[in-house]
């Protein structure tokens, strides 16, 4: 199978089966094609909380529009944007730089001020916009990958955003629910399963100059 | 290769080989892996322009702060998400939805009603910051596509929106230019592809509840 099959394989699963969990090592090729997902700048503004626990997942169900797939899925991801972005952010980024790639991290903090200089002074909004939109490529690689293990995935995007935040205690930590992706096993009885997949065709969807 | 080989294995191609062009089967692979881009209600409000002529590249050049990986790639897609959603937009939706599926049309029509009255009243920014999340997505799936065919890319959001906006003459027709990634052959002399991949640890990145 290449990379077309598997993204024709996955649909948005509307009906888990609640009794089928993904096996952890599976969970652990999930979370680190997530983990390589690129950012901008490299910086990975974002946390990803994985909701495995039952009560928990009930109270977020009460806060996704009563949308059964956040508790009969294997595992809720909860992807949190940062809102703002602090010095140890970029430290973080060029002190790891420089010890993975063995480069004297005196030469590499221009490039740390020049980060900061962009970065610190954006204000909540347009930072949260921006990284949000990194948030969907690390979406992506969730889905991607779930694919490729033929495990189901549905991201969500009808959820009371202030409710989450306010549950998995986020603002304080200047972090906002963003997307949130249930990922386990479609159940026998999800008959979107049999629906075909409606897409744009080629040609409306790309223009070639 | 699995997909955590394909992430590891792609990078953010600062030079390109100008002189290596994608083959055209693997353009229609790398279309085809955009196009099954999952998207919000599966409405696809986004183009994606494919730019290959040299004169074009060449005026995107100077808005794009002068990276010339948006001339020596071999193909350049500028993602264009919706700034306004129209009734027509929903419509095809549903009426592509209907063919598809063999579905009464007369039956889908409650859903388009419910699609109208939440989409068309909201306004600009509100639905620009939306479907450019939906861009992202697509983004990654065109990262992904093309570390699978061992095909080289780089996202790039350093660019003069405005600039590019007016060049592709989009604000008329509702778009703008959300981000755009160069597709293509990396250059031998392009010196980040030996430099390993900087990422925050797993259990910085992720928490488990």
């Amino acid at each position: 199978m290449d990379i077309v099959d598997y993204y024709n394989w996955r649909y948005a699963t509307k009906k888990f089966n609640p009794k089928k969990r993904i096996a952890s090592s599976d969970l652990e090729l999930i979370k680190e094609a997530v983990r390589l997902a690129p950012s901008s700048y490299g910086l990975q503004l974002f946390k990803v909380l994985i909701i495995e626990d039952t009560s928990l997942k009930e109270k977020l169900l009460k806060a996704s529009f009563n949308q059964h797939q956040v508790v009969d899925c294997s595992h809720l991801f909860v992807f949190c944007n940062y809102t703002k972005v602090f010095e140890n952010d970029i430290d973080l980024y060029i002190n790891t730089k420089s010890k993975v790639n063995k480069h004297p991290l005196n030469e590499l903090q221009g490039y740390g001020s020049f980060l900061k200089n962009n970065l610190l002074k954006k204000e909540t909004t347009e930072t949260s916009i921006w990284t949000t939109n990194q948030v969907y490529i690390a979406l992506a690689h969730l889905m991607t990958a779930c694919a490729t293990l033929q495990i189901d995935s549905c991201p969500i995007e009808g959820f009371d955003t202030d409710k989450y935040n306010t549950i998995l205690n986020l603002k304080e930590r200047h972090m906002n629910t963003a997307v949130i992706a249930a990922v386990g096993y479609r159940s026998n009885e999800d008959l979107t399963q049999n629906q075909k997949k409606v897409r744009k065709a080629s040609n409306v969807l790309f223009e070639t100059i």
